[in-house]
């Protein structure tokens, strides 16, 4: 007889998946150390107009989504009322059979919402009612729903220009026992390709109190900058590295590169790659000194479609994977550090499913041996944080890694909804083990289970970020 | 207990999957939007002399099984006689477990011979024997098995220069109610790193009665022929590219390349590449103008093995899968046509597997919210038309994408046998489905599962490609 | 209810697997057509002090393995007792759930030493006595650990310029039935890039007793060398090609390079592989000519730890996966090699299991028809030497090729414990083909999948390297 659809035992088929579900990870807190949460939100504790606002606010899953389906631009990011936007995304959910979005939708409703109807045109307004009636409650604002996930910590994504001002709000309010520490997101001061690099550059100086005119400079200023974060707990790194470049150049070189840009100039592409790369470089080194994790996502191709760029700007559904080779320059660039011993703790996220395996194989070179998963291939990412893509990542680090090593799951998701993820994570994870204990491939030895689910979930991302809770 | 072989259930592991199938996927009609059977063949109703003539008379696949499985060349290609070509392939196909070649043969000969024997060197004989009774009966006859599959239309591959004499006596014969249309293939115009180009432009201004000196006759030449085919019921183009490209030019640089290609000399690659995207760019405005969708069939590697392409010429068995980067160059031109609004409806197929998710999430940058399902990533195509890799390509579309938009299955098949694909694709599709349903992820809500499922075996390829059928 | 941890039917999940496993493939003698097990080693009949020296002292597995725990270099490679050593390995291989190192331990504990332990660091202090006094026994010296797993045939791994004195002795001994064949593995003739070139040359030239001036020179040292292998039953080759190359020269031009390189200048990346190609070519014209099988391992990103290369040297765990482009060199290669009929039985191995459908499909563009399998994908390979990828292999290979007429599995190994890679090979090969058969996608005819399977366990690579064994 089939499953219930998403009931309590959603995606655990077996009897131990279960147990080590329901057991030993589903208690876990959360330690999110990735997200785009805009810290504003939490510190004003923001609540939701309603369900349009949440869901399909700012999500550019759905927005794809609905475009595939056939809803045109009006509604969703047009001025159509939002009923009627929401009464659209009901309509096109069912054509979703195994998008994530299906499920993280009704995983959503059941966790936060505490609703298990079935999202269809015919259920939609219903739904509106509801879930509009639930999100006046305060357990449904910003904090309440962090508050209800037993969300420890979150880390967001910050500029290192950004004054911090709201981390310092939160972190103030001793009322609210979650931590939420800022992180270090520099790619504008490393796109030296991009257009607003040349306007950047003065308000890095601005922000860090440093006249630029060298490229010693924008190492101290980055410098500076990482000091300002550290003293609000900073402990994490974040870098879009869409293509792999490692290419070297004197001090020399890289003031003339950085001069020119600033009047103006173009720069030949290897000239750009100089520029990232020593970049990169001084930023590795620094989180060494500092003890502090460093992400790299790797492979993404933004922008694709001109028009809608024009009309929406960057990070409303025009992105998608890049084939771009990457084995050869990530391995330079990682060496390059290592040989100073100061290459950071590490996490390599590939956005092509296809380079699982040389990212998985690619942490083994720099293990040391001292940090335990020093070097981390990072959950699924963006298209892969869905059950296929999170199954392929997991075989492929325990195959090639160490599972039990890993820091786990983040959500890298703009919603106080996304928490639901980690759930949907700790399932397929759980699935996963069992599936091997149950088929002969690993004792059902409890103890050492518990250790191990317990870890993915939760501990290792503990001692590995270190963020002071418990 | 095992399944038994090839059972009316076979690849249906669960109950839902069944009922999907036998209730929803099976009775639906083809569509084969895509395919290379011979115009001529429908038009005169060809005949089959025995087994070895429409089983082995023209098929690569099986020719490379049976090179991998030590049969010399004069037994697929070479004079012995046909009955001991049949032999061979009866003593060597039971070495083809996992092999699709296994499933497809054994399939067609259940449902369009309705036989159930199992082939082998021991069964060979009994089978020429009973088979070729079967290919005297007009039912086996090319209109007779299209019939018999229950097909509605089909959409042929044709050069620009063909005159379509074949497709005008199929319409004109009222007695044969299956729609028999034109695809517009236009690989011979733009492959300018051909040897036969120079001999082919010729023919193209022939065909169109425009004298092609500067590249925009190229263009007017590509146009008047479209309208022609427009006037035998083409909606649908298809271009093979095996390598992608982008490189832009102007006319007067397009008129310089032309020219001296036509007097014999050799481009640049860089050359090549930009009278290749002017065409590519000319043709999907011009699709776009009409209405037709466009068909990119990318990443093949052909010809590798020179002394048999010069003893038996192309499509004989000696092509493969490339490895090349796709995803910068294709945003580009998708891009480069969006930009005015002028891409057409877009089919993207991968011949690399491992290009899936690339193609996958493409597919989204473009997506209109007009069309339902616009852009599509199209069904495992070539050495991924199996079990293995349509679950790959259905799992990555509907993680990344939108199934429930899918325009399914196609044969591009040069057989009037290969309908049994169709068959194959819905089993594995429902199957698919099926198993979401069994494991909860998915509701069992059966309305909602038959318009799903009839969607993607027919009815979105009718309303995509709208070529008049009910 | 869960099945018992890897008891007798371990990864056999259905009753067809479990017959073809026992009664097929478990009796099946073992051919390793490619290891890399220490000649001396068995000419001497190795006895092995203790477990740490048989499974730590050079198992880059395990190492990296370990440092990715938190175990420290001085328990890998240093100088810490071994009775520590173990322990620290026993203590951190629980965490390895999903890797392949946790079956193979556990397999060769069972089959080699008849201990059913599961490993961990209560039980390390019992094992390591448990292990050590088997070890003591003659059938857990080198030789008997061969005999005990009924290998029948090995080919070592051996530079041009070995003496095979120790092939010799083996050889010589009339008392040891296993067949030790050397097999030829010339990188270091034609890897010109790296340092130790200009030293080897000459060494090249000693072995062959030919004065190497000109690159003809390299041809005939290199064809000398050849016959001596053979004239020691060597039947096989085996190259490491970490990126493929095609670029032709002409003899003047490989003379100019030759001499320059030997005179320390430093060649560009063009006449690198002009040089590689030119060796490479004559190689597999010989090759072709003596009806050797060649080997090319493809996709090694090597030594990428610079610290630790210059602390503990090659391969010392490391390596990872590159991305390289491989289609179209490695077409042009076998393709010249093919044009005049000089292209050698031919086994292509990718270390990036997202090259498996492009090996998977190369292979097909060579097929003669003369030889069963003339060209092989072969066997996963180092990091895909383990469940996963092996299945992935596989079912590549069924589906775009002919997994009937695969050469199947290799240890390539130090270790004379892993011939239990074999019975993993064995079991997933039969679960794999078994499940097929439950599922109705095969017929269950025994006789048919006995021979299926025993030629894959063993009568191919019989056949294929003829290396004389019954």
């Amino acid at each position: 007889m089939a499953k219930p659809f998403m009931d309590e035992d959603f995606l655990l088929e077996t009897p131990t998946a279960r147990t080590l579900y329901h057991e030993y990870a589903a208690p876990q807190p959360i330690l999110d150390y990735h997200c785009h949460l805009p810290p504003a939100e939490i510190a004003q504790n923001k609540q939701f107009k309603n369900i349009t606002e949440i869901w399909l606010g700012g999500d550019h899953y759905k927005w794809r989504f609905m475009r595939s389906s056939g809803v045109t631009e009006d509604f969703l990011t047009g001025d159509q009322p939002d009923q009627e936007k929401f009464r659209r995304f009901c309509q096109v959910l069912p054509m979703g059979v195994g998008n994530p979005l299906y499920h993280w939708c009704h995983l959503e409703l059941r966790r936060s919402f505490g609703i298990d109807t079935v999202i269809s045109g015919e259920t939609a307004d219903a739904l509106w009612e509801a879930c509009n009636a639930k999100l006046k409650q305060p357990e449904m604002f910003a904090r309440g729903l962090m508050q209800g996930a037993n969300v420890r910590a979150v880390c967001t994504t910050d500029d290192p220009i950004d004054d911090l001002a709201n981390h310092e709000l939160i972190a103030a309010d001793t009322t609210f026992k979650i931590k939420v520490l800022p992180a270090f997101r520099p790619d504008r001061s490393f796109n030296i390709d991009r257009a607003e690099f040349v306007d950047y550059i003065p308000k890095l100086a601005a922000a860090a109190d440093i006249q630029i005119l060298r490229f010693d400079d924008v190492r101290k200023a980055l410098s500076a900058r990482m000091d300002f974060f550290a003293q609000h707990g900073c402990r994490v790194s974040d870098h879009g590295v869409d293509v792999t470049f490692f290419a070297e150049a004197s001090d020399a070189e890289l003031d003339a590169i950085l001069s020119r840009r600033l009047s103006g100039e173009t720069l030949s592409a290897k000239e750009e790659d100089q520029y990232k790369t020593a970049v990169l470089l001084h930023l590795g080194r620094e989180y060494a000194k500092r003890d502090w994790a460093m992400q790299l996502h790797l492979g993404a191709l933004r922008n694709n479609n001109s028009r809608m760029f024009q009309r929406l700007g960057p990070d409303t559904g025009w992105d998608s994977i890049t084939d771009s080779l990457v084995a050869n320059n990530l391995s330079r660039y990682l060496d390059t550090l290592d040989r100073d011993d100061l290459l950071p703790r590490t996490i390599l996220y590939c956005l092509d499913p296809a380079q699982n395996e040389v990212l998985g194989t690619m942490i083994g070179n720099f293990q040391n041996g001292q940090v335990i998963g020093k070097m981390q291939f990072g959950s699924g990412w963006w298209f892969n944080d869905q059950k296929d893509g999170m199954i392929r990542q997991m075989t492929a680090l325990a195959n090639l890694g160490n599972l039990g090593a890993f820091v786990g799951m983040l959500t890298d998701s703009r919603s106080f909804l996304s928490y639901a993820r980690h759930d949907y994570f700790r399932r397929i994870l759980c699935n996963l083990i069992g599936g091997w204990v149950e088929n002969g491939e690993y004792p059902q030895d409890w103890a050492q289970l518990k250790q191990v689910v317990e870890a993915i979930c939760y501990g290792n991302a503990r001692r590995y970020f270190d963020l002071g809770t418990e």
